[in-house]
This record gives C-alpha cells, sequence and structure tokens, in this order.
C-alpha cells in the first residue's frame, strides 16, 4: 500500500544544518523557530492557540536513505531502526513535541526546537499526555536509559 | 512538496467497524492486538523489546474526506481540524502510545489501542518521554480539559 502525503507548511529554525544540531527536544530547550502554514490549511488553526504544546509530525527532507539497523549519535552500538529515532528509517518521517508560544494568522511561534530549518510539516496535533498517560506504567526506555541525550549534537553521519 | 509513504506493516485489533470504538488510548485500556511487520522490514525490530511502549504512526484508512473545521465525538462545537485528533485531517495520519507486551518475530503483540483493525502502520518509534518531558511546563490542553475522553465512544459520524 502506498498512500502520498502533502507539506502543510513549513518549519524555520535556527539549524541550517545537520552537524552540530541538538538531537532530541531536550537539547534544542530554548531554541526558538515558526511555522508558516500554507494559506489553503489556516483555517484548521482555530482554536490552536488555546494549547501550550504541539505535536508535529515533519519530514526528514535531507535524509535519502533507508536502512534497518542504524548507530544513532547517542549509542556506541547498532540498533534496529524502529528502536531509534534515527532520521534513516522507512517513510523519513520525524515526530516532535515543540511549545506553541503564539499564533498569528499563518504563523506559529514555537520553542525548544531540534528541527532542521526548512522542514516540509505534514501534521499538527495538539499535545494532551492524559489521553494516554494513565495507560504508561512500569516504563521501560531501553538502551536510552542513563544516556546524556541533552548535550549530545549531531555528527556529520548522517549527511 | 508530495512525499510517498509506505505500509511497513498491519495492526490488527478487536475493532471491525469505527461505531462504538474508543477515541483515545484511555478509552482502549487493556484492549489486546497485534502488529504484523512486513518481512522486509523485520530487521528493523532488532532490540525494540527493550522498550514497554511504542508509539506508533499509522494511515488512518477508512477515512477519505479532508475537512478543517471538525466537531470530533467529544466536542460540542467545531474546532481546526489541527486542534483536534479527527482523522479527517490533511494526510490522514494518526499517532498513538501503546504497550509493548512482546516480540515474537515480525509480531509484535499490543495493548491500550483506539486503532481500527486492518490499520496500516507507517512508523514505529520507541517512546522516551524523558527526551522532551523536561521541556514541559504549565501545559495547557485547551477544549480538551474536564472532557470524559475515557468513556466516549465513536459514533458514525466519519463513515
Amino acid at each position: 500500500m502506498k498512500h502520498e502525503i502533502i507539506s502543510i507548511g513549513t518549519i524555520r529554525t535556527p539549524f541550517t544544518k545537520i552537524e552540530g544540531m541538538p538531537v532530541q527536544t531536550v537539547g534544542g530547550e530554548g531554541v526558538k523557530g515558526e511555522i508558516h502554514i500554507k494559506d489553503e490549511y489556516a483555517e484548521g488553526l482555530k482554536d490552536l492557540e488555546q494549547f501550550s504544546h504541539l505535536q508535529l509530525i515533519f519530514i526528514f527532507h535531507k535524509t535519502y536513505k533507508t536502512k534497518l539497523k542504524v548507530k544513532p549519535f547517542l549509542a556506541d552500538e547498532h540498533h534496529g531502526v524502529f528502536s531509534t529515532f534515527s532520521p534513516i528509517r522507512p517513510n523519513h518521517l520525524g515526530s516532535s513535541i515543540v511549545k506553541l508560544n503564539g499564533v498569528e494568522g499563518n504563523v506559529l511561534h514555537i520553542e525548544n526546537l531540534d528541527i532542521l530549518d526548512n522542514t516540509p510539516l505534514v501534521d499538527i496535533k495538539p499535545y494532551v499526555p492524559h489521553l494516554y498517560d494513565p495507560t504508561v506504567r512500569n516504563l521501560e526506555t531501553g538502551w536510552f536509559e542513563n544516556k546524556d541525550v541533552k548535550s549530545q549534537r549531531a555528527g556529520s553521519r548522517f549527511i
């Protein structure tokens, strides 16, 4: 089954190259940017300003290959790509939780970014963790335990 | 910009029709199902069993239309589609946090499901909330506040 998706807008950030970028949201704390929503989707933004945080789904647009076993920047060994956030995954889709600082027309002011400049956005959902938090018990996060994600920066391995 | 995505597998659940389904994860607590990953992507599952919870990204495959203002089952009024989880959104992509009970070959045993049977899966990411939790302060969840999500079930409005 194939499914065609389209960009609903563009994410603008200070990160014009992959090298040196934070690899997760905690590493991008305080980093500000904007989302420019295409005019034809602006009507869908109604009431979004009620939410403090959003989930963005976007395309890793500078990633051209796919691998099933990858060695993320945080790891010393290879992992199956689905147990990582590596962009070189099937479908090249990323997902981030960001802070929403304000909405002005079709521009969203956002913060806490680990996203490359000019990234095509494919979806916005409100961030409402109480819709699943009660179902999360005895959380285990595998090889991510004790990794210093906050200070890790991207190298050139994916370029 | 258009981007073609493919299904990496199929989500099997007890929900063969939309009517009567839970509308969010908390409403699907305890509901079990399976993911059948296509053989060609099975190698990417390595180490996934280390994680207790996963984020799934999937296609709302029984949704054929798109609207920018929608009236979700939980709401009495219309909202911009991006401030809802309605399937009738641009790109028809869904995202859920589920519990992983085990991995057997290319079959994942999962729980806490609000997903329709035979849903095409496009991505799996490990659920590692400490990658963004420290950046979430003063959370506001807009019109979702005080909604009884757990007991809400889907009607026939989207069919």
